[in-house]
């Protein structure tokens, strides 16, 4: 009964969460908007992002039908429990609710940050980061409410029926909320793939022809794509990441919940990972006070007021889950606490090894930015090794959280204590997702703040405060990278390690070792996968990026007075154009990451889909991280440049770093991140598949 | 005692190999050498590549005897047999002097082919393709020689010794000798590596400061860095080609006949691998005969010639092996024909994957000659795009060759009889490697006689031969690649197989299923160390060739009257300086990859080791792939533009393609070759260092 009680933090947790965002969306909403220059700006961003967002919904939700009705099918065969299909659909739900309303709320900050930054740097900062908690807090409070809603109802409905799968009522809970996380990988997907091509199309059509065929500056109102590069940012940055790690936050905890019970700690190995996450959510908001500095602070002030934020909740989430595990697991599972841990420390240390080789302080990215000296070759050469070279620490983190997190709890006399302890790492890390969240989407609204500065001809100062925020801004999203990045890893493990156990709730035994020829197979298709998966999404922003390209180039040659500022150009049009692009160039990759697991269980068998799932896990962790942080390194090689080092702006050194900046944008932006998200969705089809794949499979 | 009769055919077939070498050899010397400015040029290029090739070998000997002394005491202190350490040294003796053999005569028929091709096309391809059979027929006949010699005398000495390992003579036999690859591997990993960042560096250099900044054409004498240029083309592409595809016939060999013997298949399980080979052997030298075309065909024709010599030997080998394995194994394993024939054909369908790719006639390479339309930015992410896309045939090639030369062998009822086939198949792709190299090897030959061409001024005629036969040397370099890789890919997988046979021999069960966190966690450290070496080897060249860049600008500014023809370059000097880079080069990258599998073996057990191997094979055969194909794609788009299309030479196209190339250089010559090689050797060093892993794990 008390683990009973414990287990209620889980939905207050989440109305806190959902409170407290609400809050700070009205704190910000009462904010001073700035001039009508600056309102018409963020105006037009504002709708470019909703026609997407309500462009790409629309595509989804045909999706989400057709997909509703294969699985309702499904249930009614007996290869799904019921309510599978209706939490598809509240999991896709959720998630987009939670990238509106981050989105809306982003959008809304980015105009009224400029007016802040008015007055100061650190007015500034507040609204910006304001807005980056909305975000953070309502992914959090909306995905433990989903959780919270299922697991109450669910447990209540067995109480009274008889149970679909498994022995006992916990078992056919868990199995049946593991289900869950299909509905917001998907949604996840889209968000990521969509809005990668979307973003990096724009970014990408707008300087190739305003930036290097026209001459003029970045977000220069001129540029009719700087609007949709602008829609890019939120749609792409904002609403992509929150959903991505969305899913990695329910992911994680269906996961374990899963692993727990078939760990037969029952219900306490539920209520562990659930109220973690509520921990994590009053630590975040604790945390969230003690982001504030003094007036006119430096740039390093303002970004240790960042990171004490995070440091603050991290720590107060380590000392209070201490007392969790111990109150409900026993004093003899306290290893356990390991594994909290290790998640923890495996996210702040990924997060500095991504800082190291990407920003312009260190060492690798400034070999990139000397490369620039000898040419482009040079430096795309460079850059892809320093991404290559910076594989190695992460592997080494997530290795040894694996390890620590496995043993620690026991795994060495119970193999699946050992595994219930990889997915509570996972769930530490994931554990301050409110504020982690909140530094990152803090990103895209200061830089949407400094193109709206730009395009209103505000005074240098603002410009240069505001350039300050986006500078802050890209150290976080390197480290929030790391974050979204190790969480998938560990919880794509989890997930693994769930689906096996569904396997054999289903009855099927499975022979996992790497001499199964079958498994191996499906290890090699695993492994290519990342690869097809990234060329798609590559060749997509480049096709998209042409389109946007032809249509700038039509504007300038045929709108009347827009190179001398008395025309005003089509943005709504480009815009359009990059979303009508991204709706269809994400369709063929994200089928690819659906079908393939089914196709590979349905011929070779389940033991493949494991090879293939471990495949894509291990190849495509290695594969993101080099190519986010190729893509980071060239970035700020480039940035590094235009400080004035090597020649400054316009020199040869320059123009190099420019080819490997726009090399780096779909490498970062677009493939890398989406391969978070393929992991763990085709984890999650796996799940999902595993009655229908068992029954169905061609040879065994 | 009918099976030990046809071993005997092994001895007989690397003699008859070595003599009808000695006789090509012998007929190549004897060619018109041209005029004396040929002489000169081709005695600088055969001077410059012995000078690399001794003191790449003294570097090589130090690491040999040092090793050696390490394998030496581990032999006393019974971790090892002892004939393991001299079988160390003549496995990199033999892959050495194959090295030395064919690069001799590659050297010597640069000129030869240049002079006969003064005389008709036809001609100069008799002479460059003799060159090529020499390198093939050498190393298949020093390969099964050091074989047979080793077999002899370990059936020989165990007959009248006590055994040391095992329980019966054949398995001593088979784990001894399956620690011969060691040697070889080593041999061939400083070859390639060295080579490569050699022949990189030198091209490189030469073409930044040539063509780029001093506007003169390629292969031009006065470039102080052009005789590098062509002695990388030998130690590169012929040494090191040669000493990667030793150890893949070796290692396939003696892998698969300890699997055999595994299997319960006794001495007939080392027949069947052995024979095979020396059977390949005949077929080849038959091969070599359809390789004749009428004088002055067209190119196209030429292919089909080089073409019919290949599958003229690959049916002869398919037929002969039918009755070999049927005499041999008896009808009830007729089964493992249907590896041979899986083997022969996936090394095929690879090379015609690769050649869809990377040939300038087909869709993929002209999207990425279309993208240089656009400036380098979208060159590089087209040519990415499309080497990322490559990887889906192979993958699926060598997945259904696994699928079906395992069950098809019997592998669903005799686990072992199933690996066996998986060994077979590498067997029976390797076997026409005496005329498949040849096809190759005869690439750098061609090249290097258009060079001689161009530097000695003879008619432009001349050089559009050789030019011709320049081109047809990249379609077959783009075939012999996917050759190297896919049979590195069914080796390293026999190789692992044959691992698991070793541990179990020294008394260690392993679980080897996924869900083993140790295993796991090699699996990640396996799939991050291709990305790491790539890193390092590609850092490499782009230091080797900075250093290259000042002594050409140096030798440009002080050598009075260069430029206008009135003085030459010190080609020494630029050779030397390439040489001392890629032998400093090589040392550490080359050390990561022996020393990682015993340090991961150490530290989290043998399981792990095997968890690496496999990450690396999947990783490695994945990325390995990409950067072969995004570099031949990039080089042939180059080529395309420089051909007339979209603009043609000079054109802005242009410059954005040689971007692309020069990327590719180091993508394709250096670091993706090298990652074939990585994959073998990281297997050899653990078998080599089983016992005494086992014996040391920390954390078991």
């Amino acid at each position: 009964m008390g683990n009973f009680d414990l287990l209620l933090l889980a939905p207050v947790g989440s109305i806190i969460a959902l409170l407290f965002a609400a809050y700070l969306a009205f704190s910000i909403l009462s904010k001073d908007q700035g001039t009508p220059r600056m309102k018409e700006i963020a105006q037009a961003v504002k709708v470019g992002s909703k026609a997407y967002l309500k462009r790409q919904y629309a595509g989804v939700a045909i999706f989400f039908i057709v997909v509703f009705i294969i699985l309702y099918i499904m249930a009614l065969k007996k290869y799904l429990v019921i309510f599978v299909p209706y939490a598809f659909l509240t999991g896709g739900l959720f998630s987009g609710l939670a990238g509106f309303i981050g989105m809306s709320i982003a959008t809304e900050s980015s105009n009224r940050t400029t007016a802040a930054a008015m007055k100061s740097l650190n007015s500034g900062l507040r609204v910006a980061f304001s807005s980056g908690a909305v975000m953070g807090l309502v992914v959090v409070g909306l995905g433990l409410l989903d959780l919270s809603i299922w697991y109450y109802f669910l447990d209540w409905y067995y109480s009274s029926h008889p149970i679909p799968i498994g022995t006992d009522k916990i078992t056919a809970i868990t199995s049946t909320m593991l289900c869950f996380g299909m509905g917001a990988s998907s949604q996840a997907l889209f968000a990521r793939v969509g809005g990668g091509i979307f973003t990096k199309a724009a970014d990408v059509g707008a300087d190739l022809v305003g930036k290097v065929e026209a001459g003029i500056p970045e977000d220069d109102p001129r540029n009719p794509a700087v609007i949709a590069d602008n829609v890019g940012d939120n749609v792409g940055d904002v609403a992509g990441m929150g959903a991505d790690l969305y899913e990695s936050y329910v992911g994680s905890i269906v996961a374990t919940a899963a692993l727990g019970v078939a760990a037969g700690l029952g219900v306490a190995g539920v209520t562990v990972p659930m109220v973690m996450a509520a921990v994590g959510v009053f630590c975040s908001i604790l945390g969230t006070f003690f982001v504030r500095s003094s007036e006119e602070a430096k740039q390093n002030v303002l970004l240790a007021a960042l990171r004490k934020g995070i440091f603050v909740s991290a720590i107060l989430v380590a000392v209070t889950s201490y007392f969790l595990i111990r109150f409900t697991l026993g004093v003899e599972n306290l290893g356990v606490y390991w594994s909290v841990l290790s998640g923890l420390i495996a996210g702040v240390l990924i997060g500095l090894s991504t800082e190291y080789f990407t920003s312009s302080n260190f060492k690798p990215t400034r070999s990139v930015a000397d490369a620039s000296l000898t040419g482009p070759a040079t430096v795309i050469i460079s850059g892809m090794s320093v991404g290559m070279m910076s594989t190695f620490f992460p592997v080494i983190i997530i290795g040894i959280a694996i390890l620590t997190s496995f043993f620690l709890s026991g795994g060495a006399a119970n193999f699946q204590a050992g595994l219930y302890g990889v997915g509570i790492s996972a769930v530490g890390l994931l554990s301050t997702l409110g504020i982690t969240l909140a530094t990152d989407a803090y990103g895209p609204v200061a830089d949407n703040a400094g193109g709206n500065a730009q395009m209103s001809n505000l005074p240098p100062e603002v410009r240069k405060r505001t350039d300050a925020l986006d500078a802050l801004g890209n150290t976080t999203a390197a480290t929030g990278k790391g974050f979204a990045i190790g969480s998938a890893a560990l919880t794509a493990l989890a997930l693994i390690a769930a689906y096996r156990e569904q396997v054999a709730l289903y009855g099927k035994e499975m022979t996992l070792s790497l001499m199964n020829p079958n498994l191996l197979v499906g290890l090699f298709l695993g492994g290519m996968l990342p690869f097809l998966f990234s060329s798609m999404t590559m060749r997509a922003v480049g096709r998209a990026a042409g389109k946007i390209v032809v249509e700038v180039r039509r504007q300038f040659k045929e709108i009347v007075g827009l190179m001398e500022g008395e025309a005003k150009p089509d943005y709504a049009r480009c815009v359009k154009i990059a979303t009508v692009a991204a709706q269809k160039e994400m369709i063929l990759p994200s089928l690819t990451a659906i079908i393939a697991p089914i196709v590979v269980g349905l011929l070779i068998g389940v033991e493949a889909t494991v090879g293939l799932l471990i495949g894509t896990l291990v190849c495509g962790f290695v594969l993101a991280i080099m190519m986010a942080n190729s893509g980071g390194a060239w970035d700020n090689a480039k940035k590094y440049i235009e400080e004035g080092n090597l020649g400054g702006k316009g020199s040869f050194a320059h123009k190099a770093s420019v080819v490997g900046d726009t090399v780096g944008d779909p490498f970062k932006d677009t493939a890398g991140p989406s391969i978070n998200i393929l992991i763990k969705l085709m984890s999650m089809v796996s799940i999902v598949f595993t009655s229908f794949v068992i029954s169905n499979t061609l040879f065994k």
